[in-house]
């Protein structure tokens, strides 16, 4: 039998409740029920005044869900509900694993739409108040993540990186000092400045700036997770 | 004297009204008046009840206001409001001239905020359920302009593109198919998929798919203004 409910992947945004979209709004208040991420901030968990509120993303400490049981909850509440959220951190389509739901929602023949949310890199921008791109001086912006394949080449992740005037790479992990040793034997010039983004739009958000080397240099501590943002664009005016 | 109004560089999102965060939305409620790109959507301007809505955007058939001349309506919007709105489609620090207003804002001493919105890449992604990054496939994705100062390299902002997984083409007018031999002739495959996305999230939307070697053919055409997706994310399977 072909499942009744709508099911919505849904950005919550970088962390700050008031950088939700209407339309993630809207469909909380109408949610049945919602499968949230651990991260989600409190206050936009509670705009779901319907919903019965499963958690099924990554506590500390805890042992998170695999990706297959998440898909399984999904196509099971589509088939028991009529409005379905699931809420992630951020933009869906942005290293949101959306690839996988999606794949299970087709699969299952459940109907599905996507709802997108600010990524972390325009949150900490406008944070910064400084822009991504610059015309005629910052033209690239490229997002990466260094987490790859067992067989992908090893640090294939950098390549646009050295080329592209400004960058920011998502799930760093606690390797901030390898991660920018590779993209100074890459090319990349030592006095790039950086920048070490933590709990972007939060009101404990944390920003700290260096130059490339000294990141790599491991002496600057980067809180985890981190964001790193990369390039020009982001050097103080001395 | 330091002038008493607060300015806000304020993304408008991709176009659907709803797309708007709750803080783009509260500041419109509160603005005494509103700056605005003319491509932002009616129902969005109607937000700002109690705003003075001045157009400073282009607009088809009309001469644009110099980027100099929107600086100093924005100055002298601070000295005259209390709470002054800057509108801009898309996210303001996303190929959005924020650089210019910021700097304008900082030597007039004007105290600003930025608040980001959805950019169109994201909205495209959402519409086509097709994200923009996969788990261990598709790690890397560009934001980029082939928009150029007189003195840079030709074809320069295509590099970090010919690298990355996947890729979206800002403001390339209505000249795709030059910017898709440009990436051809760089060493992209031929059958990597494209999708053509105009009016992104709004009703009339429309999403033309081809691969790179018919773009560069010259044999699709193309709805100006177009935002161009290059990757094998954006493949539909067969």
């Amino acid at each position: 039998m072909r499942a009744s409910g709508r099911v919505y992947l849904v950005g919550a945004g970088p962390g700050a409740p008031d950088l939700l979209t209407l339309r993630a709004l809207r469909l909380l208040e109408q949610a049945d029920v919602v499968l949230t991420d651990a991260l989600v901030h409190p206050d936009t968990l509670a705009l779901a005044t319907r919903a019965t509120l499963v958690m099924v993303g990554k506590r500390a400490g805890q042992p998170s869900p695999k990706q297959a049981e998440i898909n399984r909850l999904l196509v099971a509440a589509a088939h028991e509900h009529r409005c379905v959220v699931r809420l992630k951190g951020g933009d869906p389509m942005v290293f949101g694993r959306a690839q996988e739901e999606i794949d299970a929602l087709i699969a299952a023949d459940i109907d599905f739409e996507v709802v997108p949310g600010i990524t972390a890199a325009l949150a900490a921008s406008a944070e910064l108040r400084q822009p991504l791109t610059q015309r005629a001086r910052s033209r690239h912006f490229v997002m990466v993540t260094p987490k790859q394949a067992d067989d992908s080449p090893p640090n294939d992740w950098a390549r646009p990186i050295v080329d592209a005037d400004a960058a920011a790479v998502y799930m760093g992990g606690a390797d901030v000092a390898h991660i920018a040793q590779v993209l100074l034997d890459a090319g990349r010039s030592a006095d790039t400045p950086v920048v070490l983004a933590h709990k972007v739009s939060l009101p404990d958000a944390d920003y700290r700036r260096a130059t490339l080397a000294e990141v790599a240099s491991g002496t600057v501590a980067a809180p985890v997770p981190v964001l790193i943002l990369i390039g020009e664009t982001f050097r103080v005016p001395s």
